[in-house]
């Protein structure tokens, strides 16, 4: 079981603010990436100043940037400027999520970079990519969940367009970013040329529309909000108990068979409406009927066990207290903590990645203070 | 500029059905790995069964398998088992998402492949992972977003817990477990050894809260659906116009001035209960009334050419048929086709993954019959 990461020696120039681009460079420290924090003097990353703070230290940038390094540089001055170019000498991958054009501008760009330094990886994760009409847009998580589509499709069906509880838009292109950069790494070692990763936000929200867009292409139909339920796997929705909401999500013939067999409905089995998975999600209306019609006769934990027995898929709808305290969860080290020198101790989520021979630690490094590690960080270049 | 991907010459035997695992080996085929499909005889992956269909061939399916290939193995069956184990002598990744100890039970687990195929990687995608209490438990998409409080915090104040549009939590599993072997597949080349890759659908839940869980740490407060708004970024909404919704994101205070600028409220960025994104966070009510009253003298798309113009993130809330339609999206190759024997052809989200070096086809080979590449793959083992 080695405590260093398989990203052991692998170092990142991580120019990235506020989520996408720190997303996917979190992920690379947790794997045991050197990721340099290259900031605005003074103001540094955006999340700084977003909260909620701890002692005036905003919680939500040091969950992004746990385990990573800081360094305060103007790249606009001379001086700065070849720290900075000293730094990518000996790094692998540089990250930004500037709008397309910002690197160029300061003559860092892709074709400058590449030319100097051609091991260098260059990663960019920006609103709209760097090709294209919009690409010198700015952008935000919640206008690409706009623009992409995923609004029109959350929600339910008199709720209108809903945003994504999270910021699923920047969080996507972090893991498309991240899963590029990993490719070059792969690839650089074949090559021993780095590449460069484009991902945009907007692409990525496309990618993941999966059967929606399948849906729209199939039928030219336009996907609306549908509430809890999946648009064509059914039984699969939010069904309302004696007390709770619980989810069942049966999503195959035996599965279905085994649900009718559990809440006591074995006639539904063999109605000319429910027999396939087909007929059952035309049928969505009645079926659903029928088996809240069972279901509000115990409770929501009642059921969990009972169905839980029977192996169909099923849970209870929990709120961010009880998943984040759930035993499992835990288990599975996804609550991990930092102790802060600013905030003190500060839990935050874990590294969903398990891998055999590498540790999962339960503590990790905080999020570094703006500049924070600039001696460390020069004394490397000697 | 290659035509082949940067994975060209990775061999993945996968095992895996409907949606996580095989988003993940679709990028993993996108980019240019040898993708075999090891089905079950007859019924195949259960997303074969799932609408919508094109000429009897499910296009979900479809869409998820594109560039794969297929052979029917029942590896109960001693002749099909010697034929897997055939597979696995020649394969770099094994991919699979049965729950746990499905593989164990075949006498198929991580450690028999081990130490009988010590490079090969095997990649695990399962409900809630190896490990903990619920790990024999099964799951799908709606029981993890369920049970890891992103429909919690989705949907509107009164519309209660809110399903997410899309299958995100199969997606994000699958974009975790990708990046899991992508970075199996860098430590190999240093070690000369595959690892095993775990990755729960739980825990991929929790690893996508972000503001939600700093927030409940730091505060305790059990965060709440807040409809479209940010919960820590202001302004950053779904506002109304004289006709439409517009997103307006401007998440720093530069962005902030330009707004007031723009809609010709300059007062509003003195004003005392505005000054931070602190501030505006904690008065985001009496905010958004003074900006939609400005923003309703003119229309959405006069509003989105002039904040676009100021350089402010918004943007319009399309529909599946707007996004998929949209010029951007088109230019950025995010719709391609498979000319598919049985359906014709067939649009589908492309890969959001552009790297230099590479070709992005805009035509990506169809998704397989079951059984389809037989004595294609058979052949390549003599």
């Amino acid at each position: 079981m080695s405590d260093n990461g398989p990203l052991h020696g692998v170092t990142v120039i991580d120019m990235t603010r506020v989520l996408a681009g720190p997303y996917a460079t979190m992920v690379l420290a947790d794997l045991g990436a050197t990721v340099i924090k290259v900031e605005m003097p003074g103001y540094g990353d955006d999340a700084r100043h977003f909260g909620p703070f701890v002692n005036e230290k905003s919680a939500y940038f040091s969950s992004l940037n746990r385990g990573k390094k800081s360094i305060a540089l103007n790249l606009k001055d001379n001086e700065d400027r070849e720290i900075f170019l000293n730094l990518l000498e000996s790094a692998d991958i540089l990250v930004e999520n500037y709008r397309a054009g910002t690197m160029e501008k300061l003559s860092l760009g892709w074709d400058v970079l590449h030319e100097k330094f051609p091991k260098l990886i260059y990663s960019a994760v920006s609103g709209f990519g760097h090709t294209g009409p919009y690409s010198d847009r700015p952008a935000y998580d919640m206008v690409v969940q706009a623009m992409g589509g995923l609004m029109s499709v959350t929600g339910h069906p008199d709720s209108g367009p809903t945003r994504v509880g999270t910021s699923i838009g920047d969080i996507t292109a972090g893991l498309f970013g991240l899963s590029g950069i990993l490719t070059a790494l792969y690839d650089r070692n074949r090559t021993g040329v780095g590449i460069k990763v484009d991902v945009g936000m907007l692409d990525c929200q496309i990618a993941i529309l999966e059967n929606a867009i399948a849906r729209y292409f199939a039928s030219g139909e336009i996907p609306q909000p549908l509430g809890s339920r999946h648009p064509s796997i059914t039984p699969f929705d939010a069904f309302s108990s004696a007390d709770d909401y619980i989810i069942i999500a049966a999503g195959n013939d035996q599965l279905f068979l085994k649900l009718c067999e559990t809440i006591d409905s074995p006639e539904l089995v063999n109605d000319e409406r429910f027999k396939t998975n087909v007929d059952r999600s035309e049928n969505n209306g009645p079926l659903k009927i029928a088996i809240e019609e069972k279901l509000k006769l115990k409770s929501a934990e009642a059921w969990l066990s009972e169905l839980g027995s029977a192996g169909i898929p099923c849970g209870p709808i929990n709120n961010v207290a009880q998943a984040v305290n759930d035993a499992h969860v835990r288990e599975r080290n996804m609550i991990i903590k930092t102790n802060d020198p600013v905030s003190g101790e500060l839990s935050m989520a874990g590294n969903p990645i398990k891998l055999s021979g590498y540790s999962d630690p339960r503590e990790r490094s905080p999020a570094p203070e703006l500049d924070g590690d600039r001696e460390e960080i020069l004394s490397g270049l000697k």
